[in-house]
């Protein structure tokens, strides 16, 4: 498997994985206060209704609308007043006609009450006499049984990301538990004969390892468990137990593979010969990216990941962010965040390949906020520190103008 | 403290806060490899160069540069190959003039050599004889010593957010410790005569407690510390006792109100007694969450939300997510995440406040997603779910008009 012959577009490539790819991460139970950022494995339904019973939205009166009929600020109508509910407890009081209750915002009516006058819209006319200065419907400013949900509803669909108030909202109805999908574990390999640990003080033609960090980041962040293995020798035999290892204990395999071709061709060679059907892409229309490779392992997907780091993160971005997405159940993966900028100069790119270029963001012109292209060798790591997102250039384009308005990636 | 009577817009309530604030988290060693999402409370200056020494960015051969002068593939320049210098290791090669040694990405320069040929640029003559078709320039296709950071430079500023390149940029330069700002502490304190906790089954009037999740939740995805307290009734001492433990413990303390005017006015009245100067925020001009309350406590911020769970959402984003930004040292705190869509229907909004409309995204249309505006009572938990974010509604305009372009908040 030598160089990249048959390079995919990154869509086409992720397409490729998608339709092969039947694994999902199994689900367990996880409690509702833990479950923010998780994946629900099943359909929620509510066992009630809520609210369970008719609730004031007002501080005011309950009362029976049609007493409060035709009721003006000159021709009040005179209700008498027959106690209050407070709040949390059950009615004492029982309205006859002509009558009222205290009631709060969130409370009960009385019983034998239909709407709920504001407090606004009345006039005490001596201890017990209460004046309502407008008119109610029924049902006005009462919140009904179920109107928020009903039981039986399907209150979160099955693969939904659980964002604060999906807490919230399942305590709500007293649900403290959900099966959310379990967070996929993603072993990382760093593999080249030059790599030290950031621990060490390297030797002359070594550097330290990024990527294992880079991408145990990367894959924290989007909801996977990272399990960075130690660093592996540009050898077949080696690559191959810490793949296999890797592999082993995982649902998910990267590989960030050397920066130069052959080291890049073992790469290929090892994740090829784990399991079947072995790589499914051989190179990606992409830069910085191109020398990419996706395996299947059966039935577990495997990236073969360029050594520079800004390629790896581009890559990780297009793919490996959506397979993680997929394996937890987000199916179609959510967009990544995005912000509308204006560029500032012009960028060539080549036709017939994606290109992917660094911005920094900066201040506002004109209500956009401007986008400085970024450029610098894809071996710089920094250069990606210096940058906030990347713009897409797409493979039927020779390049971008300064002043276009472009979508920038954030990372 | 009865009504709110000088209500301020959320702007400058926050803006009231903050130029009272002074108080920051202090800072904490965290390993690079667990800084993912935390703030740097220094600048952190690197100790090196990097990379540390000069690197080949292509597979091909080193060279003196003036020996490939005037190279073409019709007259290639003659160079007698000297050995490699392979990955990882210093260059056992000295080149003379007229001599060059295979190279490797990311791998060291044979000694004396200034420039790299790509392999694409030579051809193989014989077993040591190699032809460059093309001239390089000195410094071609090398990364010099300090091009992507200097010994001295600071590579991170102060009060910024850690991402996941960040953390393999550190460990380049073998930064295995960051100081960070501690994640600051949020006490939550639900208050209502009618809560109890989710995992009980309410009795007639009453409702499970939301918010004390709903916040929690919202805190823990800004980065803080919850500590949910046990729930309170609407009794002054019961709410101050659970208000002065809440302080002492934490960075701030967020009271969830109960949802009726006199319980409001309690939990005014408590934060207003804790400590100096007290309430310096009594109602904002904003729907929903008109009665918030904001307290500094001898220089702790203190937050009473309404009771209703998308007023508490939507003062926590505009008041409380931006003081957990400035207490980690965020400053100025970064705007939520936004979306451009369309709208698709009407939106009315008084004039002289500031409206937040919850809005659910939808399909694409005309390159831009839609926005369906959620209509529903603030005290319905459940529209929270069905939405995707907010719309503002600055104070000056009456409303919004379908098919307008408008910023989604999302949350």
């Amino acid at each position: 498997m030598p160089e990249f012959f048959n390079v995919l577009p990154p869509d086409d490539a992720f397409e490729s994985l998608r339709e092969r790819l039947t694994a999902r991460v199994q689900a367990e139970a996880v409690p509702v206060s833990e479950a923010l950022g998780r994946v629900t494995a099943c359909e929620i339904v509510s066992a009630e209704d809520l609210p369970s019973f008719p609730r004031s939205t007002m501080d005011g009166y309950s009362v029976r609308a049609a007493d409060t009929f035709g009721a003006t600020e000159s021709l009040p109508a005179y209700l008498e007043l027959a106690g209050e509910v407070p709040m949390g407890q059950p009615p004492a009081v029982s309205l006859r006609p002509g009558q009222a209750a205290r009631a709060f915002t969130g409370g009960m009516l009385a019983e034998g009450a239909d709407a709920v006058v504001m407090e606004e819209n009345t006039q005490r006319a001596g201890e017990t006499t209460l004046e309502a200065l407008r008119p109610v419907a029924p049902g006005e400013n009462v919140l009904q049984v179920g109107e928020d949900v009903r039981s039986g509803e399907v209150v979160l669909p099955s693969g939904h990301l659980v964002r604060p108030q999906d807490v919230g909202a399942l305590t709500a109805l007293g649900i403290t538990q959900v099966q959310a999908a379990r967070r996929p574990v993603v072993s990382i390999v760093s593999t080249g004969d030059e790599l030290v640990a950031p621990g060490e003080t390297p030797g002359p033609g070594r550097v330290r390892d990024v990527n294992s960090y880079t991408i145990s980041a990367l894959v924290e962040k989007h909801g996977g468990i990272p399990i960075p293995l130690p660093l592996v020798k540009d050898d077949y035999d080696a690559q191959r137990d810490a793949a296999l290892r890797g592999i082993e204990q995982a649902d998910v395999l990267v590989f960030s593979a050397g920066s130069s071709i052959s080291s890049r061709d073992l790469t290929a060679s090892v994740l090829d010969g784990l399991g079947s059907p072995g790589v499914i892409v051989h190179g990606v229309s992409l830069k910085p990216g191109k020398p990419t490779i996706v395996a299947l392992v059966d039935g577990k997907p495997a990236f073969g990941l360029p050594g520079n780091p800004v390629s790896a993160m581009v890559v990780f971005d297009l793919l490996v962010r959506p397979t993680l997405c997929l394996l937890r159940g987000l199916d179609p993966p959510p967009r990544p965040a995005a912000v509308s900028a204006r560029l500032t100069r012009d960028v060539a790119s080549a036709a017939g390949r994606e290109d992917h270029v660094q911005v920094r963001l900066d201040g506002v012109r004109g209500g956009v906020p401007t986008a400085h292209p970024v450029f610098g060798k894809s071996n710089l790591i920094y250069s990606l520190v210096r940058a906030d997102g990347t713009v897409r250039i797409p493979p039927d384009r020779t390049g971008l103008y300064a002043g276009q308005d472009v979508e920038v990636r954030l990372f």
